[in-house]
């Protein structure tokens, strides 16, 4: 029996990522998670939503080298107590997520869930994007900002999310290959990217490239 | 009035993205190129096909370095008389793909199409992918190849496109960003996902995220 379908959703910002993977998961009627991982994994860890939310995507070092020099520092690899804070974050959010996985079908939002659940059967990963200039229209209608404003904070959080996605799973954010979809949201528009996805859940199995 | 619907198909080796081009075109009834268009190249800079195919994706550095060495050594930038055969070919290509996108809508496969069409009206950029087991079980299947024999050809295409690209167009190849939509082939297989092309070359307009 196959175990619950999970939709991860990586997204630039302003692409409208958010909205669809919410929009996607009411209509499948699953569990839709993206901030609430934070506070599942703070209850876990015992930090504040507000501390791991000011942290987690603030790093710049590697994860790797911070995991290496984390274990000559301390003598538990992945004792969180002795870990930087970032990493001991980071962890606890893995296993939220791997927990959602084991019981129950949902949409997730960003924090590497595509990393976290790689391999994983009935999986679709996807990620969201659109051109810059799509991205900042949608943010200064939706946050009432400047187009320099706007520009700013799209370069910025584009800047923030590849490191922390690099740092984290030493992979490359955006790279088509990461991913089972990667859409231009303004090509369709959110409700009809919002059907696609919808149909892509629906098929029963995955196709062959073999015949 | 829109212009041809162009659909460029950039695709990792043994990922069917060819087939699926070839698919799409046919049931479309709209023009099919890949290697025609090396032909057509090749009668306007006068080169011969075996010549241009043995060419093309050899060369290391990058094009940009190229093109400045060019423009030191000869006297006109574009001038293809004096220019290194990879760019003389490759600027022949890029006309030729410019000469089809004016006349006729096509599926164009490969060539950095998406790169020289970029800012074209009604393209869509397409980029086929899939795991490299799925690849390589492929290939050993249609080219009745060993597993080894067909992990290496996987391996050395995957390095010759990726450079190829990126001389050429300074842009990472397969980087989401860059298409309107990348596909894992084997989520829906060949035929499911020339069905997906097919619906999306049918849109009458691009959506809008901003509503």
């Amino acid at each position: 029996m196959n175990p619950p379908l999970i939709i991860t959703i990586g997204r630039e910002f302003g692409s409208g990522g958010h909205e669809i993977g919410a929009k996607v998961a009411e209509k499948l009627g699953i569990a839709f998670y993206d901030k609430k991982i934070i506070s599942l994994a703070a209850e876990k860890s015992g930090l504040s939503d507000e501390f791991i939310e000011k942290n987690e995507q603030r790093s710049k070092s590697s994860f790797i080298q911070n995991l290496a020099a984390s274990s000559v520092y301390s003598g538990g690899f992945f004792s969180s107590q002795y870990m930087p804070l970032s990493e001991s974050i980071f962890i606890s959010q893995a296993q939220v997520i791997r927990d959602i996985a084991a019981k129950e079908s949902a949409v997730i939002v960003g924090r590497c869930s595509d990393y976290i659940l790689a391999g994983r059967q009935n999986t679709i990963n996807v990620f969201i994007h659109a051109p810059v200039e799509v991205r900042v229209a949608r943010i200064m209608r939706i946050q009432n900002m400047t187009e320099a404003d706007a520009m700013k904070l799209v370069a910025t959080s584009d800047k923030e999310r590849g490191n922390h996605y690099f740092r984290y799973t030493d992979r490359k954010w955006g790279k088509a290959q990461n991913y089972d979809l990667s859409i231009n949201s303004s090509l369709l528009g959110i409700d009809r990217t919002v059907e696609l996805l919808i149909k892509l859940a629906g098929i029963e199995e995955r196709g062959n490239i073999d015949n």
